[in-house]
């Protein structure tokens, strides 16, 4: 609670997130989750993914709407830009990921949010996609993120919101650690 | 050259690409590219991301336009669904590069492509991003990735197409490979 006695309020139910772990703590088999993209080819490096359904909680589940995403490389690679490159996507996925957990994590310690922003960075030599160099790497070299808080909470207990939500991170898990991917040809 | 004499036309501008990685060999300094995300909280798990500026070819870049992604995790996670959830950018990203590449290579090649479609399944527990098994990964256990390609090629060609566009992907190295991700807050 904060000094004006007015409940903490990110907009976090961190009530039903318990729930949720209580419930699946009991029936692990639910737990088991499938995300799913689909994905078709436009022109040139263009394509356009859709996202809406995916598994979990032991039944198919619908996102309230189907989110569709353009993806294509800048005009200096070649490309008409018609979206974001897929690289920027992934950017994308860890800088909400962590965000989100901020919040979660941040509702959960009574800690009231006014705003949160980051900047992410991710640095690549294109010498490796580009076939130059096949010593370097066809991905990132690193990645920096940087967090704007402003909180009803000490620049001690912001830096602990933040390294839980890591700790916690899916996307933060599955840039930093390897993960298998199999590709096929129907 | 096809067998109607028609020109390959995948809306690659390969002898760009070519020209791009001639130029990049001799001034491999302008290969150094850096990627930005901007993420803005709004309520709860929902976040705002918008892609514009990078750096590259020696000087700041923009794209034509600013993209802007909503993410939020599903009703079942206690959000509101407003957005796709940050994991669903990750198979995006992958989606889109292979499917980009997939069209590079084949142009390069001169192989026509009628159409490509993809579709991709992460498996996650979630025990792991709830913390009731800390043994669980955060992150994708597998990502499964499966093609349907028309193309004037024969079943080996084609294969050997995605095999070459998983090779030079900054998507599929980024998640098959650890990348190092610094987080700070300001």
């Amino acid at each position: 609670m904060s000094t004006t006695d007015t409940p903490v309020d990110n907009g976090v139910n961190v009530a039903a997130l318990l729930g949720a772990r209580e419930a699946l703590t009991a029936a692990p088999e639910a737990a088991q989750f499938t995300w799913r993209a689909n994905c078709t080819w436009k022109n040139g490096t263009h394509s356009s993914s859709t996202i809406e359904q995916f598994f979990g909680l032991g039944e198919e589940q619908r996102h309230r709407q189907v989110y569709t995403f353009d993806a294509d490389p800048p005009e200096i690679f070649a490309s008409e830009d018609n979206g974001a490159t897929p690289v920027e996507y992934v950017l994308v996925g860890l800088a909400s990921c962590l965000t989100a957990g901020v919040a979660a994590v941040a509702q959960n310690r009574e800690i009231q949010l006014r705003s949160v922003s980051a900047t992410l960075e991710g640095d690549m030599d294109v010498s490796g996609i580009l076939g130059i160099d096949s010593d370097i790497r066809n991905g990132f070299s690193g990645i920096r993120v940087t967090y704007d808080i402003d909180a009803d909470a000490t620049p001690d207990e912001i830096k602990a919101l933040v390294a839980q939500s890591q700790k916690r991170s899916a996307v933060y898990d599955i840039i930093t650690n390897p993960t298998n991917v199999t590709v096929e040809v129907r």
